[in-house]
């Protein structure tokens, strides 16, 4: 959240704007109406925890963008958004807010029509958690000649090579997540109820690290303990640790918005010889996977590097391996473009960064050990400190 | 999230999928398709943050329900649904994932006709944050010969009134969010950096009340103060808190995903006279709206009665003043249904749990001071006993 220092300078908003119009532009387009919170906090700076119902943000090919949302948060993008004038904020009444009987994309397609745009051609952001079904109807219903693209992606692919200052925000994040993962390896050992051990990991999360504040993660702890390992997306409960299990922690720090993921995994007691293996196994394939994370690469070479030296240690993993990250609100941290895996040709570029996700589920628990990532320009450097290993206590 | 013991016994999600099938009969539907994740939940009992990926459960008018989702997250399911079928439980492969060459959407056609139903009328949330357009889309042209019908709200409705165990973890809920505001009114002091005091209002939640465990919320903490608690969603950063402002804190206690949310603002410093003003009216229009919270009485009767006393006193609130409460996940802790507002003519029963949120956001600031009740058979209780009026620290 936000002062009056917004988190970027304006030109560096004019420059997101103008990289967003060149793929309009290459989309034949004359509008995109953008629906993922990321992408409105990336094109305007907007903030607030108000996704819960419909808003977005206009773009078209000339002028501010326009910030459009419930008339009560209106009041937070004129906190939030570096836009300055008068008409780059409207709000709807709040009788359209989860009411049966009418539905605020009729406000929308107003605005849009008011705008000269009822016979444009709109890109829309089809597969957005914040596009819904019912909008689109509504949208396309109140527009009968304009003509809906999808634009699911346009914009978050904007957001793929990361700009000094956004760096600098993953740096203070990526100190966040260390610190979180530093407290767990101090407090946690058999008998620490599960809840307490997140009530920590927050805690430290929030206080933030070198002076810098921790905002949310755009997914909370997930940090489930033996067979709930097996299981990827389990949070936590009041269960006490115990002696003999593995449990993973997937967890994020957050500074502005900026994401930083990374897990670690800590066994309590004696390492069965099985998680010796797969930790090892992990270890030389997140080497064999770094090795060829560089510009000029493709995204697949990471995962195709990774997966042979897992397989020839003989285990296997199903899912992707990594994605983009930056930016975030709920429901995903990731930056939904690029995934590390098989068939992904995107081509590395200096400046852009990830989340190296090499996490195993086995049969009786989980095992992750992953990194977070900056693709420099001769390489890459992982952007936290935090030791890499299984973590064991006894 | 979930050991062995789940949170309901069989017979109660018998009864919650016996009540949807009366309303999925009265709206001529053969079957339906629920992506919002608290409806998944109520339903079947899964839990997990995987909501970000396409998931979702079919209901038919007999046998059991079928969860669906990626094929890593059905681990997930395993361990949280009451099924134990075999086929109740369908995963994806993960090559469906943010990938824009395939849609989710095409798997769950052919699961749809696999099971009979290429012909059927079939019921889809159409307004929910996790039924994308493209979704939609996806699906309707798999399914070319099925008819599809909007069937937002079937499910949160059948969840309006709650049982006795869902009222015990209401209750939990409660405790804990009580908790936390008396820590917020313990450390709240000029100079506390805001994000330290986040730190600590969500260790206390995570760590419970009365032996009972902290869930996440469904909503973070919103928390500002000055002129950026006129807008009612912003979180919050780094900066101190200072004498001479009003900040909000809009909270929430969750036990087992069920969620209880309040507001409660504290002053730093001498009071206003406006602010002074504004209190005792909102004290005043509480009363007057409780008055109205009994069986048989209208959901407007609430904010009909709220309105009034707050007009007598010269303050004016736009907005709705509350709306339905229960089990919720991310972005939203109301069970978007009920709300209070004018023309809301929903009958209130025993068993209704209710946030009464009459926020007023002010020129210069704003003051939340809110109620969670439950409608009793005679009238109303207030979940929590948190101290109810302007909060001032020196």
């Amino acid at each position: 959240m936000i002062d009056k220092n917004p988190n970027f300078t304006p030109q560096e908003y004019q420059a997101r704007i103008a990289k967003t119009r060149a793929a309009m532009d290459a989309a034949q387009l004359n509008a995109i109406f953008v629906t993922d919170p990321s992408n409105m906090s990336w094109l305007t700076g907007y903030d607030g925890w108000s996704f819960y119902v419909h808003q977005g943000v206009v773009l078209t090919m000339t002028g501010e963008p326009i910030w459009w949302g419930r008339a009560m948060d209106a009041v937070g993008a004129g906190r939030t958004v570096f836009m300055k004038g008068g008409d780059t904020i409207r709000g709807y009444d709040d009788t359209f807010v989860q009411n049966p009987d009418k539905h605020p994309m009729q406000e929308l397609a107003a605005l849009l029509a008011e705008h000269g745009l009822d016979h444009a051609r709109i890109g829309v952001e089809m597969d957005n958690y914040y596009y819904t079904a019912a909008a689109h109807a509504t949208l396309t219903t109140n527009l009968p000649n304009a003509t809906f693209k999808d634009a699911t992606g346009l914009v978050n692919w904007q957001r793929a090579v990361k700009s000094s200052q956004e760096i600098v925000y993953m740096r203070r994040a990526a100190r966040i997540v260390e610190a979180m993962h530093a407290r767990i390896l101090e407090l946690v050992e058999p008998g620490l109820r599960k809840n307490d051990l997140i009530a920590e990991i927050y805690a430290t999360g929030m206080r933030g690290a070198d002076g810098h504040w921790g905002d949310y993660p755009a997914i909370v702890p997930m940090a489930p303990s033996g067979m709930d390992a097996t299981a990827p997306h389990l949070t936590w409960d009041g269960r006490p640790m115990v002696k003999g299990e593995a449990t993973f922690f997937e967890i994020a720090g957050a500074h502005k918005r900026y994401q930083c993921p990374q897990s670690r995994t800590v066994f309590l007691g004696n390492v069965p010889p099985k998680y010796q293996q797969a930790e090892a196994a992990v270890l030389d394939a997140i080497d064999a996977g770094l090795e060829q994370a560089k510009p000029g690469n493709q995204a697949q070479d990471i995962a195709n590097a990774f997966n042979a030296a897992l397989n020839k240690a003989g285990f296997e993993k199903d899912g992707r391996c990594g994605y983009a990250i930056g930016i975030s609100y709920p429901p995903d941290w990731g930056e939904r473009t690029i995934s590390f895996r098989a068939g992904d040709t995107t081509v590395l570029q200096a400046g852009m960064t990830f989340h190296f996700m090499p996490a195993l589920w086995l049969d009786d628990g989980g095992l992750e050990i992953t990194e977070p990532i900056l693709i420099t320009p001769t390489g890459h450097e992982c952007l936290c400190n935090t030791p890499r290993s299984l973590w064991v206590k006894p």
